[in-house]
């Protein structure tokens, strides 16, 4: 029920997911609205079902309000599932900040896991890499950097299938003595980590394919995130008013429709489709709240994946060695 | 002497501003390598003087160990040429650590600003704006932030001509309690700040032409800049990728050349040219290391900007009001 196009896009997105794999869907929500997006594309398949709750928590709503006065929400409930094992994976497009906060109260942590952060799949000249903490903490300590980027790394391996992936800690040097005290003593711990850590990257190297994690505090990753949506908007659309002030330009434009159109598609981060919250117990996958139906099955496939590469048990064993190199507690 | 392309672009650069100008530029330098890029440019014009100076700081060398060992390097007697008031400002492309130490050195902060910062001038979609600290000082406390916005708002008033700029403080939301602890407590005294104080503001309105001052810490300012740097790159790489891919699309590239070619040079941030380094008693201007002579064209163009503005004795005015309202000591 939650997003800018929910129910519609959201149903729609499951809907796809299903007609091509044996995964079996939930919905979660009013039964009414569903049953009704559901009947417009040709009923309920036999691999979906539709659990209802009766509340939905509004896209701006303060998400300590919503989880007071509605326990019965889609997004509690869904959680729920997850936590009961009656799902492996949620996902929402819903109000971020009410997800993370039922996620985190309803999904202990993993044990000696200190912080669950974010970790959000984006596009890079050869093919997709990691960002963690995407924005869940704006304050972060030495050794939360530092087990983000095990977090991370377990799940570039298990999930996206990349051997020995490449950690980088995100700073403004790339010189070990470069960066704020935070990240001094951040890349001290990832020294010690069990993971392949190459040392600082700056933000120019984030898209170059030469890095497969990127560990940041939530407050200098959100900024990353947004600052390269924004320029890839921002690039995009000077390119269109190129064009349309050319006679010229618009007939080059013509020719070249399949090229723009896909590089539209490229950069525009709901076809990349989901963060996952890492670190808790149980895969909850945060979609865009723009998300339309393309974006919440590739939501979905992020889901599957974590699911299917066990990120979770994996990181549970991981975390025995990390309390050896006294990176845990 | 200082840059990828010195003294060749660096000379031709200062010397087309002079043709045009009625600046008067001293080339300080290596006299021999200096008077031979003259010499191929028609020699040197009456506005034009070559101040010696034996050594060169390179641009890898360790700042600290520069100062010790080259007290007659072209950076060090530069700076001192401001500091003894015998030129009103210094451009460089050089060593950039370097020449932020020098500078501190040699000409002291404004009384009352605790951290001189680095503002960089940025393409928007409405023109200019100002990132201040792009990366300056790694770890800054609520009250440099504070100053920060002060004097970048001060710059862009003066040096670019605009009407009570609208100075926003980079975070991750827009709702006043969103960000981190720093972020908290910047807000509150921006908030009481002699600026046009807007809120907060997130990566992806950066570009949107609504702000004219976005206010960072050097580390988050820093991440911000470059990630916005590597991103126009990477889109633009992707383009010529798609494009190469496609013989129609080839054709199409043709016809849109001048439009492809305008926006390789707009998101080209040396074509930008310069950042300030705020709140010392001189204009220094860092240009980007791999200035061409355009760059260093604009960069000394920014740096006459901020002379005729006189952003210094304005900003020595206003620290007194800061005084008043407890954001100066």
């Amino acid at each position: 029920m939650g997003g800018d196009y929910a129910p519609d896009e959201v149903v729609k997105g499951a809907l796809s997911c299903t007609a091509r794999t044996d995964l079996h869907i939930a919905l979660v929500g009013k039964p009414d609205a569903l049953d009704a997006v559901v009947a417009e594309h040709g009923g309920l398949p036999a691999n979906v079902t539709i659990r209802p709750a009766s509340q939905v928590i509004e896209m701006g709503e303060s998400p300590t309000a919503a989880l007071r006065t509605k326990r019965d929400s889609s997004l509690a409930v869904a959680i729920q599932m997850v936590r009961d094992r009656e799902a492996s994976a949620v996902v929402s497009a819903g109000n971020s900040g009410a997800f993370l906060t039922l996620a985190h109260l309803s999904l202990p942590p993993v044990t000696g896991i200190h912080r669950p952060a974010i970790g959000a799949v984006l596009p890079g000249h050869r093919g997709a890499w990691v960002l963690i903490d995407a924005g869940a903490n704006a304050d972060c300590k030495p050794i939360h950097l530092a087990q983000f980027g095990v977090m991370a790394s377990i799940y570039c391996e298990r999930a996206l299938g990349v051997k020995q992936p490449k950690v980088g800690l995100l700073s403004i040097g790339e010189e070990q003595g470069k960066g704020s005290e935070l990240i001094l003593a951040a890349h001290r711990l990832l020294s010690k980590a069990p993971v392949n850590f190459i040392g600082n990257v700056e933000g120019d190297d984030l898209f170059s394919g030469e890095i497969d994690v990127v560990v940041a505090d939530g407050f200098a990753g959100n900024v990353a995130l947004k600052v390269g949506e924004g320029m890839a908007h921002f690039v995009l659309t000077e390119l269109r008013g190129q064009i349309a002030r050319s006679l010229m330009a618009k007939l080059g434009a013509l020719l070249m429709r399949r090229p723009l159109k896909h590089l539209g598609e490229f950069f525009d981060y709901s076809t990349y489709g989901g963060a996952l919250l890492m670190g808790v117990n149980g895969i909850c996958v945060v979609s865009h709240g723009r998300s339309d139906a393309r974006a919440i099955e590739s939501a979905i496939q992020v889901a599957q994946r974590a699911v299917e590469g066990r990120v979770i048990e994996h990181l549970a064993a991981v975390v025995e060695q990390l309390q050896d190199r006294e990176l845990a507690q």
